[in-house]
């Protein structure tokens, strides 16, 4: 049967996993990100395939399983905003993306011993207007900790967005729709995981 | 501070809320759902009229406290799908879905004993192809059971789909967009009840 090890400590990730009922276990990369300013697919689909290489390259995988390894960033007018340092630069990001629409770009990279697929997928966010009173409240509560362009589209800040156009789960942070492509590719049929067929 | 009550027994619902934050309360609805095949918006509209009113008409509403009251339909092609009678009828459902866009109409209506705001939202959601077998994999796995045009994009069946453009969570069941806009007109600041301010 498929089963996956994710090379993230990401809870939305697994909490993804998890409603898909993919078997999965954790081992969290030790891969430092990098963020190239002017290049989101290819800095998504670096890190995604480092996390995966690092994690590939530490565990003993079993028949069937592969190492998934996932980036996400968000892209503002070719800005690529990743993790807000400090509530400040938090409401600076929160700020920006107001009124507008910007691109979520996940980089996915799913391996094994013998091959390794690589790809991206891109969703687009809009946000709605926010007044100042709105926005502070936002940053008040803390969620822009940990997430690329400082919101969570899966909780409070739900109430931030307009509308999406895309893979919904890309935004929150695991592309289920190229995830379920590159496992296909991969010779895997889409809910064999439910029923432990091979 | 703003309260709702929630006139619907729908988990997905009560999770939405949840994760926004509100302060809630659950009232199931007696109100008996109509269908109207050849209009959806106004199926979804008096549904959730007549959910919210049922509720008005037995509760005691504390100040700041609205009723919620919503409703979901999954329309192909003009014609309407509710929730799937059978197995049967889910994978005809689902069969009809594959490959293809549909739309899901969600109705909205927030009311006190004042007054009363009703709208809706409509978010388009994209299907993957489907083989017979990943078909019956899915109906297999029961998911198809209360759920609008037999399906659960925030479930196991997130990997039927390959993109929504519109309200992801309309697609769940409430759409989230849309009720911060009535509460909004309603007099309500986005946040505020997170911060326990009038």
């Amino acid at each position: 049967m498929t089963r996956l090890v994710l090379a993230s400590r990401s809870p939305q990730r697994r909490a993804i996993l998890e409603q898909l009922g993919i078997p999965f276990r954790v081992v969290p990369s030790e891969h430092h990100e990098g963020l190239r300013h002017d290049a989101p697919v290819r800095t998504v689909e670096e890190n995604a395939a480092g996390k995966a290489r690092d994690v590939l390259g530490r565990v003993r995988l079993r028949t069937n399983e592969f190492v998934l390894g996932v980036d996400t960033v968000v892209v503002l007018d070719d800005r690529v905003l990743g993790k807000a340092a400090d509530a400040q630069q938090a409401r600076e990001y929160v700020r920006l993306l107001a009124g507008r629409r910007h691109q979520v770009f996940s980089g996915l990279c799913l391996c094994d011993g013998r091959a390794q697929r690589l790809g991206h997928a891109v969703t687009a966010v809009r946000f709605r207007e926010l007044d100042d009173a709105t926005l502070e409240r936002y940053i008040g509560c803390g969620e822009w900790r940990e997430r690329a362009g400082a919101y969570a589209i899966q909780g409070v800040g739900s109430a931030l967005v307009a509308a999406v156009d895309g893979d919904y789960f890309n935004v929150v942070g695991l592309p289920v729709a190229l995830l379920v492509e590159e496992l296909v590719a991969s010779g895997v049929s889409p809910f064999e995981w439910l029923t432990g067929e091979q």
